[in-house]
């Protein structure tokens, strides 16, 4: 975007904000905007392998961002591997625990792509809750153990918690359980048959109800307790975290407001605008806080599908598709550094007509 | 575009100049822009057969627009039936026969994918030449047979083309004959073989050499003589043509210079921009006029292929395509229509947002 920028306005100063919404980047995206470091850490993968989950430290050294996919996401099984009978979200709790160790206090989590359905009693584990059953054994890993859970024990529960922070990145408003809850909505996507949607459903209620009698947070009806298998209730139980939408979260960490204020343009852009960007994708949470400054958004756009005109009731001003000519996804993605470029090269030319029209 | 214009700007007077370059869509366009009428003459095709060839006559009652592929062009013949060495212009010169007979004493002709190699000589054929070998029998149609051509008797050519003048809608430099002729260059995708190449640059070398030594008009290596297979040389010996670009004739004749001094913006457009576009393509010619009047021009383009960006040298302000999200060219030409209506709109809230920043 610079690229196309600059060669259409030789005189603008650029200032470059990376963006995510919470899902996949956003680790990345928060860790370059505040020039902190990438930190990988050996935690326990989805199905009790070991995986290297890359977090980041951001660069005021206190604030740690986490994404639940980097220790227990879907991509990281192939599709026949897929069980969220038995995924756990423990790999998660040992990357929390891992940024207290170095004296953080401040997490961001992204929550998207998990592989699990264990309403975060893995992560909790990790981090000291025993989940016992009527003979005080501990339950196995994964939300199918959960039908069998008699008791939670919290003594054990990492005190550090307490005076942590916890900012849950999270874009969707499913509550635990019920036909809108995790196990209906996205058991399905990570394996899930009817039999073990249902099952998993169970599983959770029985679960929700058990940990409101011991913690007495009744969080199985908050919107987001149903995001990451449920790891959005397991978070709310047993830390200190607050659910906001990702890209609010991220626009904060970030300092776009900072920096929006003294901009003439804001152009951002997403992988395929439609219909479902104009709830609360990054792009329109980008164009509502330039929007309160005034200065216009544009949105460029490896696609523009069904609705995305929705967008410009939402703050957005212009979309511009980077797509040159008739071609595939393919072709699209080998060139995508230089199909952005000169689109933004093509869309800052249209601007600039109209600056010289009136 | 209107819907697209119209969808940002709604108070915007749109004027619609209907454009073509003198190739496919000329006879629609200068009858649309001027209020005129498609008419029908059965003449004789390519190949000696009949075809129902479509003309215009424009608003003023005065004007005759003709395409050449109308009467003799590639299109009207299957693949196996092509043949160069056979096909004739004399349905061109049916047609102008006909412009004639109503009157009309100004033609414009559009040139441009022609199935002939004849120079021309099927067309003043037509018209009352004849063509005539060493026993004073007549040629058979086709290029081939010019090489056997010993006498040109003009003098019962019609006398009505004297009193008439005819532009000639010419877009290419070929001269007649040699290694950039009519034959060599436009011969194969016509249908001829190398040897049937050689022996039509030979047949309109000599037909070339007889005519300037009974017309007195040595045309061969006049730019442009060798369009439509010679038929350029053949409308300047035989009739008072001008060879002129034919975007220039079309929006002289559109009356775009008229309509365009009031304008705050021009949006045209085409199938595929690259770096042909730059060299005198309609969008070119339509840009170039407009800053005459300091009117910016922005191009839509079906496709923006290599070079594009060389038009934004020869007074296009901005381009964009009409391709919203990665998709094939079939599934973009049975949408045309609203996607050129909705890019439309697109870049017109482009030029929007430029316009309130300053």
């Amino acid at each position: 975007m610079e690229r196309g920028i600059l060669a259409v306005f030789r005189e603008a100063q650029v200032t470059k904000v990376p963006i995510a919404d919470g899902g996949e980047g956003t680790t990345e995206a928060l860790v370059t905007a505040t020039g902190g470091r990438i930190v990988y850490q050996q935690v326990m993968g989805p199905l009790g392998d070991v995986v290297e989950a890359r977090w980041g430290i951001l660069g005021d050294g206190k604030t740690a961002v986490i994404e639940v996919a980097a220790a227990s996401g879907l991509t990281l099984l192939s599709k026949e591997k897929r069980n969220p009978l038995l995924a756990t979200t423990y790999g998660i709790g040992q990357l929390i625990k891992a940024a207290l160790d170095q004296g953080i206090r401040k997490l961001i989590i992204g929550i998207g792509g998990s592989a699990t359905n264990d309403g975060g009693a893995g992560m909790a584990r990790a981090l000291g809750a025993k989940f016992l059953d009527r003979s005080n054994n501990e339950l196995p890993n994964g939300g199918a153990a959960l039908k069998n859970l008699a008791k939670i024990d919290v003594s054990q529960l990492d005190f550090r918690l307490a005076e942590t922070t916890i900012l849950l990145a999270c874009d969707v408003d499913n509550p635990l359980c019920g036909p809108r809850g995790a196990s209906t909505v996205y058991g399905p996507q990570k394996g899930a048959t009817p039999a073990m949607v249902a099952e998993l459903d169970q599983a959770l209620k029985h679960y929700a109800e058990l940990a409101k009698s011991i913690t007495g947070k009744d969080v199985a009806e908050t919107p987001g307790a149903g995001a990451a298998g449920g790891l959005g209730a397991g978070l709310l139980i047993f830390t200190p975290s607050e659910l906001r939408p990702g890209i609010q979260i991220i626009l904060e960490t970030a300092g776009f407001e900072e920096k929006v204020k003294h901009a003439d343009l804001v152009i951002t852009g997403e992988g395929r605008t439609d219909m479902q960007t104009a709830h609360g994708k990054a792009p329109v949470g980008v164009a509502t806080l330039a929007q309160k400054y005034n200065v216009p958004t544009l949105c460029l756009s490896g696609g523009l599908g069904p609705g995305h005109e929705d967008v410009l009731q939402q703050g957005i001003s212009g979309l511009m598709s980077i797509v040159p000519q008739p071609m595939t996804l393919e072709e699209c993605m080998v060139d995508v550094d230089d199909l952005v470029a000169a689109a933004t090269g093509r869309l800052c030319r249209l601007v600039q007509v109209g600056m010289q029209m009136k």
